[in-house]
């Protein structure tokens, strides 16, 4: 899975002095070892980087037994790369010395920018500024720095030591918004005996950000597997999309835990999408969409990139549990269901042939219980291990059990049963704390094993992988989106207003130009047009005022429903405009709009939503109160493919209402998927223009019988 | 929390010569220390064991120094406790021998009966008789035995050795349906310092039941915590309900970690209460109701348990979080409300206490960061501790970060800021490999604060603890429950019956009988009287055919909705007639139920199911979807109290509805709870002749307007 990296990759080309600089200055290196700037020098010498190092600073003659020189421009060649650590005070006329000097990159430690004061956001602008008026990039401010395991580029305070020998060595790369949890995680991952490739900490990512540094890792073919702690994308969305596509499509597996969930900024929203997409929502739906695998938290993470590092991946998820204690495959079956893993039950074959060879008391139906038989009968364990893994109906094994039994020789059973099958055997153990275990379990990992001590993240990183494969090996980029003739008549009609949302009516045109299905109705000024419209349309008609002013037509009293007569459709017209008068006595009307009454279907919504880092987002759910007791919705990012689209109505808890449930016919889901993909289009050609947009009710009629929009508000951008 | 134990429990009286046993034979002793029966003597002489040891075996004239017996009966003393090591064909016989020598309990560890084959349970239940019909209690078989930490009576074959100095010693009692975790588990608690008092592995259960061994923790003082794993109960239902309230009403904490979550037997149901009761739903109902606290997975209950031993219990969920790294704080932060914790905001006060002592880059608001400056500041750690801990806005404090720093004083400063603060502060840390870490975990454990290694599991603990000691708090028994008058009446139409299911207008007399509120409704046998009885009820009215052979009326066409007329009541008679007829040509009808259409209202559903182990379960949920699709219900064993009957309320996902949503008023709450009282009581009083009740739709009105069975269905037993 490791290898040498790739020279020169065809873009992420500004990157290059970051990673892999010819030289490197130290501003402010210091001697003593214990302040971030004193720790680099040693550092790169420790991880034997081979190009010039360069410790800058009047104070002293050499750092480390290497020349220092008083100032950036007393450097006798070229700097590709400096390194700042000085006081956040020093650091702006510093980045300006190395600009000046031609300096190609920076990676700036110190804190004390945007993070904490007002004033320290604007002397980070003022970094950014720099950044993009010279030709030199910057990583930082309030960073922990970068990670080169292939050229020794150590350009961090993050202060460790050459790891020792690893079963997989140059395999992660790592992207982290805390330099903290970066270390931890550090650590972590070389228990788990699976070295790195390259580890960054973006801080503040004034100029160079999380987005970029996936992009750069995701060109570059010795990447195989990117992991990340994420709090939030400040900018640079499509990048982060594109990186995470092009990963997918070479099958380079990204894994991030991503935080704030729960930090949802309900802002006020004006359309019921609004309210119902949250930032982090949409992190979710686009997380799926692009093949990102989202850790909740980092023993999941770990047991993913584990497992990844083995290089074994489930075909699918049906389980194969074996034990040496029935209980213990008790506990592993019964989480299984949860992450949609099957314990599959094994094979007429398979069973008869374990039979043969287990004590009577052993069992052989899935989970596999040895018993502690295996202790006297040696060859036992190694048999059913095989056994179980060449049944044709077993994806993947578990083999559950403490490794403090009093069998020297367990570690290397497991071993060796373990490369004597081809296909994913994961060893599960509980975190003991006995000396004899701590051992096994390192012999075990130093092999190669894939191991995860915490049952429940080991079966959602198999199924995961399971996910995750499935997903790439289907993976199709979206066909270059072109914007269509109506595209233009859906911007003049919205040009050709005012206001900031469109009225239903308007809403619909556009809709209806993008080839979503609406009622026919006809807006009328007068009761004797709302009369003539009523008999062109047929009864049973609706009333609803035509008003951009007015958002909320039920709460204002401009709705009337299933009028059959026309002496009833000139009284509602009147009364219409009595009461949306006195609810909004300003408001412009431009008439009642007349409209056909649906006959009911499943009322779902559809909608958009502008998200701030990534452009329009889709959301799909059941009307009522599956969406508003349960917020049971789906959210993908435009543009959408079909596959998309499809897994949108998968997600929800109310998909069987799709189904058919109850005696009720089964919906017309191609519709609806059509209907997803128009919106998402139009999303993608008016989305400079459009906020919101909200179809609530669209009916979902049987299937064949396609679905109609009842009513929609578009709402425009400020 | 630790003590001596109590001598001579209130009852229980029977589990004493297990637990408590003046002498002990081990039949079938063997010096091989490899097998199970070689382990007990060289066990019970590690840890102390003070009364008689009796080695039975004829190939041996002594073990470990001890005089071995050729038999049971050449033994020269009373024998309180047997253990039985011995080949499954010879456990009967020793057993009988056993129970002829007045042995008073024996422990048999073999295993080859009920859980492997039909003889297996044969010999099992030979066994069973044996200890009914003797005055000898057996454990197991197929049991790992039992450990009393008090009077090192450790008969049983897991070989360990005496804890070292532990933090809390003599704390834990566990009970196991599956040795070999047992095993692991008792490992894993140790390395929390904590130790066990007794520790009991039940096996198959022939004789003593896992809800006896809890019955008997539960009366012991020294007892104040009891954790188990369980697989489920056999038998015992009840007495496991009354030991669970029994510690609960002592504030002995109960946790189980209770597999079989998935596993609910869907066996096919009559009614849809039926259906939607499942086993393990029954578990998690009653679970609530109890207090016991269930864990999903080790690493949860061991942070309960390791929290609850260091005595500090959190008043409420309102947690600081204590970081010396951003994003520490944010990780632990966003999984906070998931748990129901909230990240409160610090008082005014404290946080400009605080910023006194700060840095400019720290931050004071929630989660507080330190920063790394507190290497260079000794005293900040500690006096941030405090100032956030002494917050009266605070229940509980969480300090993350991991123990990897060069900072050798990190443990001390911990552990003086710990104990300079009363309430509840938990360590939590990633679990890292390099060994400064394990020593700092391993140096704050000893010293008795509560450090967890999962945050999520540690989160879950502390969360559990609040909400179980509010539990604790407000419990109160239910009163005895009285057969009341009318039960007689209940009684009677039941058994003036002879089919397995009461029709509708029967079932609603048993439920009217016991206070709930029905429709007004008459049988009608002849067109004739189907017209007076609407004269009487007043239109419109609803005829549905009444048949105890006839289920599903809607199906069989028995049932016509909102006549309004004479003539539309007459042809409905006809009509159902006719059609209920065609579907079930001999069905016995009794005539046509002609009944008060009601107003609308909210549709909730409401019934009974009897559990093989627990008893009569009542069940509630609103109707529609939120029931048939998501399984949205909740669940107790009868008898309820009106606490559990509001929490019943609370807990479904579509609550809100009942507290009114969406401009619909808030409905009968009071209304609901009192029928679900009045359900339990008929529960309770019938249970011997009902096996399910159906009451759906059960329709809820505004409040103070009550609530009104609309149909009903009782399934009597076979």
């Amino acid at each position: 899975m490791s290898g040498e990296p790739s020279a020169g990759a065809a873009s992420g080309i500004e990157l290059e002095p970051l990673f892999y600089p010819k030289s490197i200055a130290v501003i402010g290196a210091s001697q003593n070892l214990l302040k971030p700037n004193g720790i680099p020098v040693p550092l790169l010498l420790t991880f034997d980087y081979q190009g010039d190092i360069f410790p800058v600073n009047p104070k002293y003659r050499s750092i480390a037994g290497i020349k220092c020189y008083p100032t950036v421009f007393d450097i006798p060649g070229e700097v590709d790369l400096a390194i700042i650590g000085v006081a956040a005070e020093r650091v702006l006329p510093c980045l300006r010395e190395c600009a000046a000097m031609g300096v190609k990159a920076a990676i700036v430690f110190t804190s004390g920018f945007a993070e904490i004061s007002v004033s320290g956001m604007s002397a980070q602008q003022e970094m950014a500024e720099l950044a993009r008026n010279s030709r030199m990039t910057i990583l930082g401010p309030n960073c922990l720095g970068l990670l080169n395991y292939y050229n020794g580029n150590t350009s961090s305070f993050f202060f460790h030591e050459k790891p020792g020998r690893l079963a997989y060595p140059h395999f992660l790369s790592f992207i982290t918004q805390s330099g903290g949890l970066g270390e931890i995680i550090y650590q972590m991952v070389l228990q788990l005996s699976v070295g790195f490739n390259y580890f960054i900490s973006t801080g503040n990512e004034a100029d160079i950000s999380f987005a970029q540094i996936l992009d750069y890792l995701a060109r570059r073919e010795e990447v195989t597997v990117i992991g990340g702690y994420l709090e939030g994308l400040p900018r640079d969305g499509r990048l982060f999309i594109d990186a995470c596509k092009r990963a997918l499509e070479r099958r380079c597996l990204v894994t991030l835990l991503k935080v704030g969930r729960t930090g949802e900024g309900a802002a006020a929203a004006a359309s019921h999408t609004g309210a119902l997409v949250g930032e982090d929502r949409v992190y979710d739906g686009l997380f799926r969409q692009v093949g990102v695998v989202r850790a909740d938290d980092v023993e999941q993470m770990n047991a993913l990139i584990a497992f990844y590092a083995a290089g074994r991946i489930p075909a699918g998820k049906r389980i194969g549990i074996i034990t040496i204690s029935g209980g213990g495959g008790v506990v592993v079956a019964d989480k299984c269901p949860q992450y949609g893993l099957e314990v599959v039950q094994l094979g007429e074959q398979t069973r008869s042939e374990l039979q043969k060879i287990f004590p009577s008391y052993g069992i052989t139906r899935n989970p596999v219980d040895i018993t502690s038989q295996f202790l006297v009968q040696p060859d036992l364990f190694q048999q059913t291990i095989k056994l179980v893994m060449d049944d044709p109906l077993v994806d993947a094994g578990v083999y559950f059990y403490n490794l403090e039994l009093p069998d020297p020789q367990a570690p290397r059973r497991i071993i060796e049963s373990y490369r004597a099958v081809q296909k994913p055997l994961f060893i599960f153990c509980w975190p003991s704390g006995k000396e004899m275990a701590l051992d096994a379990k390192r012999e075990l990992i130093q092999a190669g094993i894939p191991v995860a001590e915490h049952i429940s993240s080991g079966l959602w990183a198999i199924a995961s992988l399971a996910d995750w494969v499935a997903r790439a090996e289907r993976y199709q980029p979206v066909p270059a989106a072109a914007v269509k003739a109506y595209g233009k008549q859906g911007a003049n009609l919205i040009l050709s207003r005012g206001c900031r949302s469109l009225t239903e009516s308007t809403s619909k045109q556009i809709l209806s130009a993008y080839g979503i299905p609406v009622t026919r109705e006809i807006t009328a000024r007068c009761p004797g047009e709302a009369v003539q419209a009523a008999r062109e349309l047929g009864y049973p008609v609706a009333l609803k005022v035509e008003s951009a002013d007015i958002l909320h037509k039920t709460e204002a009293g401009g709705v009337a429903l299933n009028l059959c007569r026309e002496a009833e459709v000139e009284r509602a017209f009147y009364e219409i405009m009595d009461r949306v008068k006195s609810y909004r006595p300003g408001a412009r009307i431009e008439g009642v709009l007349v409209q056909e009454m649906l006959r009911p279907g499943l009322e779902v919504i559809v909608g958009v939503k502008q998200d701030p880092v990534f452009g329009p987002a889709v959301l799909f759910g059941l009307g009522g109160i599956l969406v508003e007791l349960l917020k049971d919705v789906a959210i993908r990012v435009a543009p959408l493919r079909e596959q998309d689209a499809r897994e949108m109505l998968e997600e929800i808890s109310g998909r069987l209402l799709l189904e058919g449930i109850r005696g009720e016919p089964p919906r017309d889901r191609r519709a609806l998927v059509n209907i997803l993909l128009r919106i998402s289009e139009l999303a993608v050609d008016l989305g400079d223009k459009i906020e919101e947009i909200d179809i609530t009710p669209l009916l979902v009629y049987e299937e064949g019988a396609g679905a109609i929009a009842a009513d929609a508000l578009i709402i425009l951008k400020n």
